[in-house]
């Protein structure tokens, strides 16, 4: 055992001080973002946005003639303040049906769990240590259902927040990229990491002061303490489940519906003005894509914490009151902090990126240099913080683990996560051979292009999931459940710079939407579709990062469960076990069913209406008079609004109907089942959708001999891949990422409930 | 305990007795369909092929006019025997190459189990009952070689024959369309009652024979005797992997290559003669459909036989030597037999199908019925084989189980199957919604009907994997592993049924082709169709039975396996077994990859060779000349035997490496995962390609007012649902149904090796 460097007080210093050094630097980003002005320049040259260097005829340099420049400005405000409004209200409407669902789930918390003692106000024995006392089970009901709540609303905010962000920086990306690819690159990049740093820092923060508000009343009963902070994991991801799935709808069925109509039929660009659900497909990216993938990877974040926390304070850091090994979850994600701001200074200061060629790399050496710095910086933490040997619970024996043992838990979720990173790069740019292939294969129409992009995707699957299962076996031998919380942990370390590459993808999608609405001349949406073809890239790295951590931090919190629900083993070769084995399975492709029904049918109506609006509108197509936005935009609220429900309820009610009828052994079978089968689903929806999206943006960019033999736009290889790419956007946005929540929130969900499973549940084999 | 009403030598009376039956019955209805002459007829009405009543005037009426009869007989002969030859060919060059590998493998397994103990000639205790000596481990590798290379050929026959009686029967099948569906429908169901008899016969009688003749060697050492015998299961499964790999991939590539140049880019119909790849299309269904199948449910029957013979050894039955009751699977499986016979003539001689609506209530209720009967028959053979009481080996103790609970386990595996086989009737035939909604979202393109059926097919598994479950628990619950494995012998119980009514199917869309070809009228071409839709759905339904079963099996395997490596539990919840079950859950997505881009890649040369025949050939397309069918047959065979190899390679290899360098507890691990993962994508992945298939048709038919607002052939909604047909013919042919072999195989392959794993395996952990 022995002591650590880093004295209690410190460490209660440095956590709260890395998340606001992660705020303050959030808020500079923002800063720099809002230099570019969104209202017309009226002083000349001196008051140029950006930067004063370059002069007004710069300026013009790169601007194509004929555009007023005046008027693209107010424009482009317009369009970016109806996509904020759109999305606003959107959020506005969504977070009040969910607020009455979260509040009614938080009641049921505390019905569950007070009942274990019967609302009892006596102290108790501990589970794990029967020889002292630890406070009541309606003390866990209540702290728990306060957390719970304090987890949904980060949650929201998070979201929120990151939506906002993106639709202040949308058309500033836009104006930018009048002068060039580099500027807009940087100012898309730069919206991404206000809201990677503001997430990060802002999860952490909450998370501290919950802990040390909670220790005012649990005082030394750590093991009560962290059991009820695990409520703010449930609280996170009960929110992004609905983020994600709400999202998702909205975003697609705006999506394909506007693809259906506008390409395939009236043969009009991608996000012309003319086609009125055009700005749902706007307001879409920002709900579904930001503030949807906020609320996951801040949801996988807090749950990994909690797993890690609930673990070690049933260890020896928990027994021994060993404050600052305690909090060496929070000190990993301290650090994690200050190596992002060191990374995200490569991007958008160090170097420049001058051309369309180095934007994947720039965005690839940011997943590269963090992970390198990050591994220093665990070192470091392990180091300071930790005592050279501690013991680790492992399913009722405590387990002598050794300081870098830790270490190496961390550090090997830490370099899975980058080569997850890469493997999916591998697959989804069109840089390399399996896109193009895909894009190939569209020489014989969609069906041969779809079966190409779905063998993709299942490929694609082999070495992630080896990354996974080496990262499990390590940390899994080294310190059970608490080393793969770390290992989750770990992976999640660098959240900062992969929320930022990946809130660039959609930041940059509507930028070229707005481009393309303002009229801006094709040079403009080139540089844009070219941000955007890498944001495609990038937004399936961040998908592929959100599944990785997914799966671990929901075996963590699977183990957690178990230790809590007192079973020592789960044995598929029962029955109870096999059957839970085989259903959770299922429940993934249950989930996907919904929600891919979902979207082909708000797709559906979205098509009817912009038909109609085509047809009955008179002078829509010539570009005369306006479309009907606000019908569209209402069609996918409603759609997504009344759709997520249904696959809410799925998930968020089957750990319950399972722990109470069918007992904490089936309900582990569940758990289990819906883990490995979940992640395979998961990560190859979102590569066969990425792959078929940059399948079709490789042939219209026709950037090389090959592409140009498949274009140009038009083509009948081009049409195919359009089709592909239509049907790639519920895989990739919709039921894929929803599927890395599933498994997380179930086995969240379980850990909150377990007292109540452990000591009521099982009711139909009691009865039989 | 108590005696049997049955005694030993009325047990070794009945079985072949009974197989014998199905045997000769399976040559009358050869005998019947043999009727239907294939040489013009020139002796006028008397000797007027099939039924005496009809006479030539009978004959004539439902013929259209303006076709010559004596050529289109020639016609249809000529075809047939292409076809035939075709299918002969690729199935001798595939055996030729498998035949090395399975030479290879054979060596493998003697080496292996002989290694156990170091080929040592002395008898050893035995493994469960030290007291006792049993035969030495060289006698099991020697006996398990032999059964392994007995279980291949007998799966080569059956797979053979098959294709034999189906390529005898498909232009028999087209001629008697001449006369109305009734007769056609006859011909077809007949054709396949003759494969279904034939081979749940002779898979009887093989496994008889060998059980007979290996006792006089084993004696009394039964544990010794049914370890080996289940490498007749490996033998089977091992086969019929490479039956369906290959012949999935040769039989799509050609459906696929010649759909995309003759359907879509040429406008000519299917199966027309001007199509170069037309022959190898009509091969496929043979070597494909109907060898595939036949080799892959006989492995399920050889296996699910096997398993529960092994658990019974080792259980009282095996204990005390009681013959009757250890031959209660195959006791079982010759009432099935007998069921079957009597549910045939429900089809073919108590009534007569006058209309094509009565066509799939027809197939249909052969299920019933054949259900019904049976569940009569196993109470039966419970009530006569069964001592009222006894004990069953369960992972280590005795469990004693109640003969009527007995009863339970194989009633609940039969019911099970007729429920999996209802649903996916539901979920595939064009009767009901969810087809008819896949059809209806082809008005908004290709991509919304893709976006439905992956969605119809995530959905059709839930009630499936309920029914599965169900029957898991049940079974298990009362009688463990062997309850497990005489549950999946009830669902295969009635496989000459299934089969039957599985291979109708293909053998329907034979005729149909063969009609076109023939240049038959159009009235021809509708009843085959019609013929051919409720085949879709019937293929469907036998898939359904083949996972379903598949999956049971597995587990029964699985268990089968656990017990003999001597481990006692496998817990979730250690690294070694996470990461397998992990793993393994991975397994059927990279199989499903390499199968889906093999049929890509073969079927992109294959619309390379029919374009280029188009293009070079002049006179072609208007039908003056022959195209060059060999050359298309060839790319087929080539691509198959090539593309079979690595997918094959991977499923026999997995647990050999796994086992050996992981050891036992990961093994298990990957089992569970493929099992529980595999049964999902395949029930989907078959379902999606019947329901995509079946749209089409119900478009082309246009038999309802809202089909024929999406048809007619041509239209655009049309060529959208081609697209989605195009696309489910690899999932739906190729990589869905190879899946539960690949469960099947991995598990029946572990048991055999199981001796070999338990003493050697796991190197790699023992290094370290």
């Amino acid at each position: 055992m022995g002591a650590v460097l880093l004295s209690e007080v410190a460490t209660q210093a440095v956590i709260p001080a890395c998340a606001v050094v992660g705020i303050i630097f959030s808020l500079v980003q923002w800063y720099l973002v809002a230099r570019v002005k969104l209202t017309p320049d009226r002083h000349g040259p001196s008051s140029s946005p950006v930067n004063n260097k370059n002069g007004y005829g710069d300026y013009l340099i790169e601007e194509e003639e004929g555009i007023n420049d005046h008027n693209v400005v107010i424009k482009c405000a317009d369009i970016q303040s109806a996509i904020s409004e759109g999305a606003t209200s959107f959020l506005f409407t969504e977070y009040q049906y969910v607020g009455v669902f979260m509040a009614a789930f938080a009641i049921l918390i505390f019905l569950f769990l007070g009942s274990v003692e019967g609302f009892s106000t006596k102290s108790q024995p501990c589970t794990y240590d029967k020889t002292k006392t630890c406070k009541p089970a309606l003390a866990t009901a209540i702290f728990s259902t306060v957390s719970f709540l304090l987890g949904a609303l980060t949650s929201v905010v998070s979201g929120y927040l990151g939506m906002k962000i993106a639709t202040f920086a949308n058309a500033r990306t836009t104006l930018e990229a009048r002068k060039g690819v580099g500027k807009a690159f940087i100012t898309a990049f730069r919206s991404g990491a206000v809201m990677g740093f503001l997430l990060a820092a802002n999860g952490l923060l909450v998370l501290y002061i919950a802990i040390n508000l909670f220790k005012l009343y649990y005082g030394d009963d750590w093991e009560g303490l962290f059991e009820a902070i695990t409520g703010y994991g449930l609280g996170g991801s009960s929110m992004a489940l609905f983020g994600r799935v709400g999202g998702g709808i909205y975003t697609k069925a705006a999506d394909v519906g506007a693809d259906l109509v506008g390409k395939v039929e009236r043969n009009i660009p991608e996000d012309d003005p003319r086609n009125p659900a055009v700005i749902a497909d706007n307001v879409g990216d920002n709900v579904g894509d930001i503030a949807g993938m906020g609320s996951d990877l801040f949801g996988s974040y807090a749950e990994s914490s909690c797993a890690a926390l609930v673990v070690a304070s049933i260890s020896s850091f928990g027994i021994n009151h060993e404050f600052t090994a305690m909090c060496y979850p929070l000190l990993v994600s301290s650090m994690g902090i200050l190596v992002c701001l060191i990374t995200t200074l490569f991007a958008t200061d160090f170097f420049e990126i001058k051309a369309v060629k180095e934007i994947e790399p720039a965005l690839k050496k940011q997943l590269i240099i963090s992970t390198i710095l990050m591994t220093v910086g665990v070192a470091i933490i392990t180091w300071i913080a930790l005592p050279s040997s501690f013991t680790i619970f492992n399913f009722g024996v405590q387990k002598v683990v050794k300081s870098w043992q830790l270490f190496l838990c961390v550090g090997v979720g830490l370099w899975a996560g980058l080569i997850i990173g890469f493997v999916t790069e591998y697959y989804t740019s069109n840089a390399y051979s399996p896109v193009q292939d895909v894009a190939d294969s569209c020489r014989t129409g969609a069906a041969t292009n779809v079966i190409f992009g779905l063998a993709l995707g299942y490929k694609s699957v082999i070495i992630p999931i080896f990354a996974i299962a080496v990262s499990i076996f390590v940390s899994f031998s080294f310190a059970a459940m608490y080393g793969i919380a770390v290992a989750a942990l770990g992976m999640l370390s660098t959240i900062a710079t992969g929320l930022a590459i990946d809130a660039y993808g959609p930041i940059s999608d509507n930028a070229g939407g707005i481009a393309e609405m303002a009229g801006m001349s094709h040079r403009i949406r080139e540089r844009t579709d070219a941000l955007d073809a890498a944001g495609n890239t990038t937004a399936a790295i961040g998908k592929g990062f959100a599944i990785g951590s997914a799966a671990l931090v929901s075996l963590a919190l699977f183990g957690a469960f178990v230790s809590r629900a007192a079973i020592s083993t789960v044995d598929v070769l029962t029955p109870k076990v096999f059957i839970g084995l085989l259903v959770g399975a299922m429940l993934p492709y249950w989930f996907s069913a919904m929600t891919m029904k979902s979207v082909g049918s708000a797709a559906l109506k979205m098509v009817e209406e912009v038909r109609r609006q085509f047809n009955t509108i008179p002078g829509l197509i010539e570009g005369h008079a306006k479309p009907d936005y606000a019908t569209c935009v209402k069609i996918s609220t409603d759609a997504s609004i009344k759709e997520m429900i249904p696959p809410g309820a799925l998930v968020m009610l089957t750990p319950l109907i399972v722990g109470t009828f069918f007992g904490v052994e089936t309900l582990s079978g569940v758990l289990a089942g819906s883990l490995v089968s979940g992640v395979q689903i998961a990560i190859s929806a979102s590569n066969t959708g990425g792959a078929w999206d940059n399948a079709k943006k490789y042939i219209e960019a026709g950037a090389s001999e090959h592409a140009r033999t498949l274009g140009p736009k038009g083509s009948d290889a081009h049409k195919a891949a359009v089709i592909g790419d239509t049907i790639g956007d519920p895989l990739k946005d919709t039921s894929g990422p929803s599927l890395n929540i599933l498994i997380k929130l179930m086995a969240v969900e379980s850990l909150v409930f377990a007292p109540f499973f452990a000591t009521h549940g099982g009711l139909l084999f009691k009865i039989f």
